[in-house]
This record gives C-alpha cells, structure tokens and sequence, in this order.
C-alpha cells in the first residue's frame, strides 16, 4: 500500500492511498479516514456512478461526527482504472460504473471484479492496515445497490448497512439491465446475485435494520431508477428489518447526503459497537 | 439575478446563481445557503487561488451549523470570468486569482475590480435578494487577505471578521507583490490600501475581536507566504483585538477549514446577534 497524501482533519488523519489490486487486476485508490481515538469499527462507504474515492471525500462532511465516535471510514473506488482497463462511452458502463460485479463476458471480465474486491480484497487490506475489527458497509447510488448486495450476502463480515438513494432493482429498473447484460451476458439467472430485492427475499433476516434514507426530489427515484418500494416489499417477505425513510425536497446528490450522514455513522456506531 | 440550480441541504436551501455585474463588466456566479429560519444575518465568504465558488459550497461543511444558527453564507468567486476577460498561465494572476483589487493596469483595468464587487455590489445584491441585515466576512488564503482588506475598511458595513490562514502581508510576501505589480502597477504607494498590515496599522481598533485560524503544517505558512505574525504585531500598534490560533499538523486546504469552520459560524453569530 502507498500512501498518496494526508491530511489532519478533525483531529484525525484523513489519507488518500493506493495499492496493487489483484482482483480487478489494476492499481486502485481508496481514501481512509482515521479517528483521534479508532474503536475498531470500520465503515467501507461505496460510492455512485462517475465518482471515485474523492468525492464522498470531499463532499459528505463525515469526519467531524467519525472522529467523535472513534470511526474509521473507507471511500473506495467504483471501478477499475488504468490505461490498460475497458471503457465505454455512457456513463453506466465501464469506468466509474463497475456496478459491484464479477464480470464475467468480455472484455469486461479481466478487471471489473468490484463484488470480489469490496467484498473481500479491501476488506482484508483495511483490516491489516488499519486495525478494522468490525465493518459497516453504506453507499450512495449505485453504491447503495453495493453496499445492499454485498451486506446481505456477507452478514458475517458487515455487521450494519445503511444506504442512501440505493439502486434497489437493477434487474429490472434504470441503469441496471444494460449494465448486468454487459458484465454478466444475457442470461437473467445469473443476475439475481446481484439484484438488492433478490437477495432481501433469499437472504434477508441476518441482518439488523438496514438504514435506507430517499428524497423526494430526487430526479433518479422519481424516474424509477431506484425503486426502494420494492426492496421494502423484500424485505418483508423474509422479516428483514429496515428502516425506509422519506425526505422531503432532497435531491440525489452530495447536498442530500451531507445532510443525514450524521444520522448514517450513529446507525452503524451503535451496532458496531 | 438567474438561478442555475438549488438543492435541498440541513433543512435550508443551498443555490447556485449568475448575475450580470458592473463592477467586474460580465457575469458573475456565487452560491448562497439559507437556512430554514433566516436572521438576517448573513456571511460573506471570500475564495484562494485557482478557486471558484463551488469550493467552499462544497468542502467546507458549513451549512449543518449555519442552518442551526440561522445564518445565510454567500461564496463568492476568485475574479471576473468571461471569454473576453485576460488571463495568466500563472496559478497567482488573472482567472482565479483576482486578489481583491481594484486593477489600475492594463489589461486587467476593464474587469478586475474584485474589491468593488465584493465591498460593494455582492452584498448589496444579497441585502436585496435574502434579506440580509448584518454581514460578517470571511476567507480563506488569497480569500483571507480580501477578507482582512475589505473587512478593516469597511467596519460600517461588515461587523464580524474571520479568516482560514490568511495571505496577511501581500505588498512584500509570496505572491502578492507580483500579483500587485501586475494589478497596480509598480508604485507601491498603491498597494497599501491592499495589505492587511499597512490597513491594521491605519484602520485598526473599529471592529470587534478578529479571528484567525492557521495551520503549522500548511506549506505556504511555512515557506513565508502568509505571515499572520506580522499581521499580530500591527493589530497591536492600534489596538485592534485579535485572536490567532495556531492548529499543529494541519495543512492549507479543506480538510482544516472543515476542521474550524464551526467556530468561524460562532465567531461571527455572536457578534451578529
């Protein structure tokens, strides 16, 4: 791991690193935010489409309420980088949209392994790094859709999950069908791994109260990209807990996200502990 | 005065505007915050180099406070913008780095006259458009100096000073004497309507305490750039009262002004009422 920049923030160190990633095959960023006083809870935030680690960063204003509850915070990347690494010209598909897949058709299947690598690769690094004992998981967007479909498939080692404005249908809604056919081919069954309202109704029940905060505004859920009516639905059918709340005037962005972050890192502190 | 877009933030409004502004002959951008439940009082926040408005809109994580304390905040850009308006491939001349001046020499004389607008226009235009009844003023660097400049000349006007890490002694320091060079010509007789200490020295004594936060680790403090030192010493030939903070191991950027920026909100709620 190399250590790109720090900088004292709220009395804790906010870091902007970089390590050699072998599943996505590639060198990834990451940013870490580390307390005055770390308690060993980690949150491992996964961020939307077009964005890298910076701008939950920059944007969300986290650290001042992290470093008082002895946080560590984890911004990843959302999709492989380099020179060598397939792009696409929407901002859907190929860098900045990995979607949190294992991809498994060409020529997306040499790097876009961003399921393997939030779910495990960084994990593990962070843990070693940067002395995480207990995760949480959250993220915005298409992060949301991350942090949902990996939380309920590793209940074991991300102990609370919270979302903001998440993709709760990609294989139906938005963005989703385009992309899953991309990195995952034609063949509807193997998207379900995938699919947020899927795995709440195969999986849901191991986890505490899932966090999910929407605006109304918001020009994404409006349209029906988002849909967190049917991952409510769900969940209920397998006694899921979670708690949806609705914002009224939020839009999708960082304004909105700033806004009941503070909310998010108490969720995730009282059950980490 | 156009509204480009507004966003829902901490219950108040956050927006992004235009206007079409004499004093700087083309259009100017800026973002205001309203809080839920306005006080009339209102801040002016001043950017650094190679900034625009957006910077502190989005980094500095002031709006959750400002919201609590009833405080609108405008951020206003770096200098004029436009096509037509000359620039300089240097980071500390032209585009972004209008220092607060009123230019004298060609070619910056047409549009440069950051210090009219900022004095003069901006808050007038604010005063009409949020209702703002008492200002207080603040910045950051290059936005710090504007703030220190503007502020000790027009007590009548700004009630409340503050700044992150000020440029305090441009007329000898950094890249203030080129940049004044440039703005004023090299007649330095003109320059001390633009250096906080000369003004200090002047003006000192009619406002209330100052506040200034700066960082040990910040490279422009520690390559001589800033000098609030100097700025100390010549608030005390008159009196004016100042409190200087030093904040071991932070840096120049966000990350410390994000760091303080709650105090800066008191400071200045305080003494708006």
């Amino acid at each position: 791991m190399e250590t790109l920049s720090q900088h004292r923030c709220h009395g804790g160190t906010l870091g902007y690193y970089s390590h050699a990633a072998t599943s996505t095959n590639c060198t990834m960023r990451f940013s870490a935010f580390v307390p005055e006083k770390p308690t060993g809870a980690g949150l491992l935030y996964l961020s939307g489409l077009t964005c890298t680690e910076d701008n939950f960063t920059v944007k969300a204003g986290a650290y001042r309420t992290a470093n008082a509850l002895g946080l560590t915070i984890i911004a990843a990347d959302t999709s492989p980088r380099g020179d060598d690494v397939p792009d696409d010209a929407s901002i859907s598909l190929g860098k900045g949209a990995g979607f949190y897949v294992d991809a498994t058709e060409a020529p997306w299947h040499t790097h876009y392994h961003m399921y393997s690598y939030c779910a495990k690769e960084l994990p593990a690094l962070v843990a070693k790094e940067f002395a995480v004992t207990r995760f949480g998981l959250f993220g915005h967007s298409m992060g949301g859709h991350g942090a949902l479909t990996i939380g309920l498939k590793h209940p074991e080692l991300f102990r609370s999950l919270s979302a903001f404005a998440p993709i709760c249908k990609p294989s139906t809604d938005g963005w989703g069908p385009a992309a899953l056919t991309a990195y995952l081919g034609s063949d509807t069954a193997t998207w379900a791994a995938y699919d947020a309202c899927t795995l709440a109704a195969t999986h849901g029940g191991a986890l505490p109260e899932i966090l999910i905060d929407q605006g109304t505004a918001d020009s994404a859920y409006i349209e029906g990209r988002l849909n967190p009516e049917a991952f409510d639905a769900a969940c209920k059918t397998t006694g899921q807990k979670l708690r949806l709340r609705f914002h009224e005037g939020y839009d999708h962005g960082y304004f909105f996200i700033q806004s009941f972050i503070d909310d998010h890192l108490h969720h995730h502190a009282a059950l980490l502990g």
